[in-house]
């Protein structure tokens, strides 16, 4: 048995996750001390305070008000675009909801008798219609939480935005603790909340399942499937729509008319902003908790076929939750570094100072997973791998969850080195602009595949230690670990959209060159920072879909998946063409809602008199609109594909074939997501990087305007898509086609493979 | 037994070799009629000849002289290029030579005791030490005949552009035949060399091994590799080679300079035309030379294995050869179809006329595959399937051979659809330019994404009839069947750069427009034929791969590969990342080499005075030169990943862990090579559509020099390292890292795994 007691225990987890809301409110409230307020320059006492605060003068005032104003726009905007959305979402929740009950519950013919358990024949286990039930119900908690966590996360971030613009004033300082204040109430919020639905939920199921703990973790299950399925349609439809908007922004404003990027007279530009909120936050949001759920769920679940398991030791069931419960607590004392023991003087500290925040989470974090391994699970114990036991020790699992988090760890850094203008990779790819586009978009090609092999090689040595020490369970516990400090990572990574913004907002309030400087240097770290977020989703998202897949192949009673034979080798070769067809739609839908985007772009500038002159406002509404029609409308195909690939294969072609679809998409998906990602990430970063033009090298690329520069403009919007829509949405895809298999199991073990059935 | 007598199999295949032979002879006679000589104009009567069958006059004499000297600067260049690759070429092949020595030998210790064989233990089989040195021989009688293969494919392209040029002055018929015959002559060729060698190469073997047929057809084996590793060379040295050139002469000529395509004041222009020959032209021949050697080479060694090897059914075990024999015949009559039934009026008919070359082979072809398999083949035997055996009818092997050739054709007319600017993809890709560069390339690559839908269902398709009804054996001989047509596929496909190098040297000749927009005409369904032609070359090498991957899992006494191991799940993921890695590396090598050569066409626009106004000759050597540099020494790296990545995963990781590479790599490296060949066959055919202007669409996206087209040059120059190095390479990296493993599969059963045994 483990050291810990069950009491302690049920006491630790819910303590861990309200102290990581505390410290989310208290990072809000430091945050919501810039005040931001339009009426608050006709207040008495207004110029007093901004004389005392701020460097820029009295001239502010106006500037003071029309960030206010955008602020309210782009806000105004994402809410009502989310609660769009949420509308049709639901409608799908519901029915997808009746699909699980019908399909489960058809298993045994929607009987409520008790039956022998799998696992433990000895005793009785609750009926499969007890299990459809449940599974539903915590289908929709997992997806009100993944819609609570895109929405919190997207309040905060308009919340944040024009604050660290205004901060910007007083130095890049004061801007960066905002914007990584921010970042972390998100991160904060998201981890501690995650955790808490999914003990909540637990103890609420025991009561119905009692020792039927078999029963009680495969219905959690449903969990992770709630969770994954909000994010995939937050992912593609914020990523539609933040891409569309962008793109159409940048290709008649930047390219065109010879506006600056955020320009108020780009009619774009609301929606542009409103994008990077709907889709870098919301979408991200969603997809790290999704990811967090399903790894939970997979850990969980194989562990409830382990000798601890079925002798109910409560505490090393429990292992994967404490893990997060002491993420949580690791990471706040990470945060302290940045925003208290440490400060930011100069532009150059910005990069170091989140890379810092990775180092150190991931170092407290290995002595945190040894405490955790050794109190929370007995010094020995069984494993269920495939038909056979496997005997495991504790430390095996320390080793397994570490191994998860240094991967992640060297993930991150790789990202950065490929993503970040402070390295060769991307000045050779800022340099190859000198003979045009063509060659900017060869060799940005060239260098996101380039990318691929050392995360690949990591998370191979990931999978191989883990899956070596403790089968399936080591995998999902090394999922859990890289997603164990995810409160930081999701920090340093809402860090960058909140940056992007607040320098869309500088420039559209018309602030100094100065200013839009500094926000200029936050958003390249937040690029970088977003690449290594993206980055994290992919390798954890690589480990979950593993762990899924395995926990998929138990509960569908397979005992191996051979390559050699037919059944599986074509749903190997069909799976990895998944994410191709996949990222066709999106890109496809990016590029048709840029065009339309385009037009009206143009349209309002040919017949909007005085609008070039900034005599007269665009109507950003009309922009605002466009993205929104289009996200919707164009993430219905993409959802469906990955929604019903799963539902298809099982029910057609049976177990063996789906789990060949499985491992397919998920090699394949990895490398076409971290390739595209990471070549959208350079490109940005190049076109940055000759901007800036900060080294000799870099001014002889620039300045704006110069031809180099247009053929980095270019390469910026074709990565566009492939950074923020496609490439983000394929983890996506990958896990949430192994939950949906490990949720629909029972139904495909049963019923499925009707068509090899019928020849 | 089979119905075929041992003797009449030993006539019919040596007679269909040199009927093959024959035809090629008499089609080159056919095109030697057209007359190119520079001294020809001087000779007494040339005038009355001339006037006698040419519409534009007199006035010709110089274009005449010209088109002669840029035939001989283009094959002078090709030929020297060729001579100087084959020594480097030499040097490997020679050492590689070694290394199979050394390592087959060691197997059992270089001893000289014949041993029981595996598969038939009553008997007594060669010793170890003879299969490695027959391997060795057959790994250098495949690389000679492969060499041969590229070799004589550019000697035959070359010889034929001129005359393609100076046929067009009669009108698109007369052109189009000359380019088709040249391109017969190359597939005739190719395709009965290639046969030829194989047999002979099998009945010297068997002098000595008699009837130890296991270890016959073990050590044919080493024909394959050393096909295979010829053409990844070539390939990759080709493909560097000409699109170095390529993009260098367009980044320079047509977006600085405004000059036209393969305008002769272009320092590049010939360099880029001997590269059309040596990568698309020599470099493809030793590509489907590779694919076919080493798909027979699959098949007999799964057939020595089987009941109608171990009881010496000699027509039986021939029947992989006796198809390719039967498919010569059916070639022959197909390509009547094209040059002498049917004949071209207008430029609307090419493409049809081509397609229909396809259609009409593949239908004669189903007939010959029921005849020979009638024949050939005892109605029942039975297989080796990975442990046990599997009972099969000959009418399963009917339909085995008969799905690989129509999934072939479902591949090229799928191909064909989204390449050709008859169809709406590519003109949308072409509208898309409409807003610019950045829309282009994303709707291209969502194109290219979205193409690799259709054939991966095909192969899939292709995969589990095959699999089911025959194992292994199934799989390689539907391969065959996709390749059994090989003589009518390397036809139209060698079509294409002919008609590409003959609008070259219509343009540098200085020909009128007319004749340019023939020849554009020809090259606009060459770039579809070329596409389809690597479709072909890709699907076919899904299927080889798999079916050598079989082998080597037979050979190296694997029962299954599970995904559920840790070994296999690391080498499948691994495996599914070499593609990306082997693009990087291939991508960024055009990237360099071609800003290389931008540099030196500018300094020579710069330094040579006159040559803007064409009264100074440009340096054409300096470019070959550069583009001869690059391609030597960039092809190295790529191809010593592909060649060592089996050795290493073999001897450190075992074979198990390779299985797992072979697998992933096959699964990801299929979609990437069908989405970035028709990726950049689309950009290509894009530019082409605003260029012709043949509808009013096309039309208002024009004419040359408009921002549209600028846009779609950018997209062309983008897909030509896409389309030409890195995709056509691939399935060369698939199917030789197969092949590779299968030769070396007795070491690393014996001696692999080297790092897991340590650890």
């Amino acid at each position: 048995m483990a050291v810990l007691s069950e009491a302690l225990t049920q006491i630790l987890i819910p303590v861990a996750a309200f102290i990581g809301i505390g410290f989310a409110l208290l990072q809000w409230l430091l945050v919501s001390k810039v005040k931001v307020s339009a009426d608050y320059g006709k207040k008495d006492g207004y110029k007093d305070k901004l004389i005392e605060d701020e460097e820029e003068g009295p001239e502010d005032v106006d500037a003071f008000i029309k960030c206010s104003e955008i602020q309210n726009a782009i806000s105004v905007g994402a809410t009502s675009f989310l609660f769009t959305q949420y509308k049709y979402l639901g409608v799908f929740m519901g029915a997808f909801a009746v699909i699980i009950f019908l399909f489960l519950g058809s298993v045994k013919g929607f009987s409520t008798q008790s039956e022998p358990c799998t696992y433990n024949p000895g005793s009785l286990c609750k009926p499969a219609l007890a299990n459809a039930m449940f599974s539903t119900i915590a289908f929709l908690l997992g997806a009100l939480t993944s819609v609570l966590s895109g929405f919190l996360g997207m309040k905060i971030a308009t919340y944040a935005n024009a604050r660290t613009t205004l901060e910007a004033r007083k130095g890049v300082g004061k801007a960066f603790i905002t914007a990584f204040r921010s970042g972390a109430v998100m991160g904060f919020l998201l981890a501690a909340n995650g955790l808490l639905v999914l003990y909540v939920s637990i103890n609420l199921f025991k009561l119905y399942y009692g020792d039927d703990w078999e029963g009680l973790y495969e219905s959690i299950t449903g969990y992770g499937l709630g969770g994954s399925s909000m994010a995939l349609f937050g992912r593609v439809g914020g990523g539609i729509y933040t891409k569309a908007a962008d793109v159409g922004a940048d290709l008649v404003g930047k390219v065109e008319k010879n506006i600056p990027e955020d320009d108020p007279r780009n009619p774009a530009v609301i929606a542009d902003n409103v994008g990077d909120n709907v889709g870098d936050i919301a979408g991200m949001g969603s997809d790290l908790f999704g990811s967090y759920a399903e790894s939970s769920c997979a850990a969980l679940f194989v562990a409830s076929i382990s000798s601890f398991g079925i002798t109910h030791d409560y505490s090393a069931m429990s292992y994967p939750l404490i893990i997060s419960a002491m993420g949580i607590v690791i990471c706040l004392i990470t945060t302290l570094f940045a925003t208290d023991l440490a400060e930011i003087r100069h532009v150059s500290e910005i990069e170091p100072s989140l890379k810092r925040q990775l180092l150190i989470s991931t170092i407290l974090m290995t002595a945190g997973i040894a405490v955790v391994t050794f109190f929370a699970l007995p010094s020995e114990f069984t494993l269920f791998n495939f038909g056979t036991e496997k005997a495991v020790k504790n430390w095996h699992l320390f080793f397994c969850v570490s191994i998860g988090l240094w991967a992640g760890l060297v993930i991150g850094y790789t990202t950065e080195y490929y993503t970040s203008n402070a390295y060769s990779p991307v000045q050779d790819v800022a340099d190859s602009c000198r003979t045009g586009a063509a060659t900017n978009v060869i060799f940005g090609l060239a260098l996101g595949y380039k990318s691929v092999i050392i995360p690949i090689f990591a998370i191979a040595i990931a999978i191989y230690i883990s899956f070596s020490l403790a089968a399936m369970y080591g995998i999902a516990v090394a999922a859990l670990g890289m997603l164990s400090t995810i409160a930081t990572g999701l920090a340093i990574d809402a860090y960058g959209p909140i940056s992007d913004n607040a320098g869309g907002i500088a420039e559209m309030a018309g602030m100094s060159h100065k200013i839009r400087e500094r926000t200029d240097a936050l958003d390249a770290a937040g690029n970088t920072t977003a690449a290594i977020g993206k980055g994290f989703a992919i390798g954890s998202a690589a480990l979950v879909s593993l762990a899924l897949f395995g926990a998929f192949v138990s509960r569908a009673g397979i005992k191996t998946v051979d390559v050699l034979t037919p059944k599986v080798f074509i749903g190997l070769i069909v799976g990895a063409m998944l994410p191709y067809w996949f990222s066709a739609m999106t890109m496809k839908s990016v590029g048709s809602a840029a065009l339309k985007m385009v037009e009206e772009v143009r349209r309002q500038f040919n017949t909007i008199p005085g609008l070039m002159e900034g005599r007269a406002k665009p109507d950003y509404a009309n922009c605002v609109k466009i993205s929104t029609d289009a996200s919707l409308r164009e993430m219905i195909p993409p959802g469906a594909l990955v929604m019903l690939t799963p539902l298809v294969a099982g029910t057609l072609f049976g177990v063996e074939t789906l789990a060949g679809v499985l491992a397919g998409s998920l090699v394949s998906g990895v490398q076409v997501a971290i390739s595209a990602s990471n070549t959208g990430g350079a490109w940005d970063n190049a076109k940055k990087y000759i901007e800036a033009g900060a080294s000799e090298h870099a001014k002889s690329l620039g300045p704006k305007g110069s031809d180099p520069h247009k053929a980095a403009v270019i390469g910026d919007t074709i990565g566009d898509p492939l950074k923020d829509t496609s490439g983000p949405s394929l983890n996506i895809l990958i896990k949430l086609m192994a939950v949906e298999s490990l949720v629909f199991a029972p139904f495909f073990a049963a019923h499925g493979g009707l068509l090899f059935k019928l020849l």
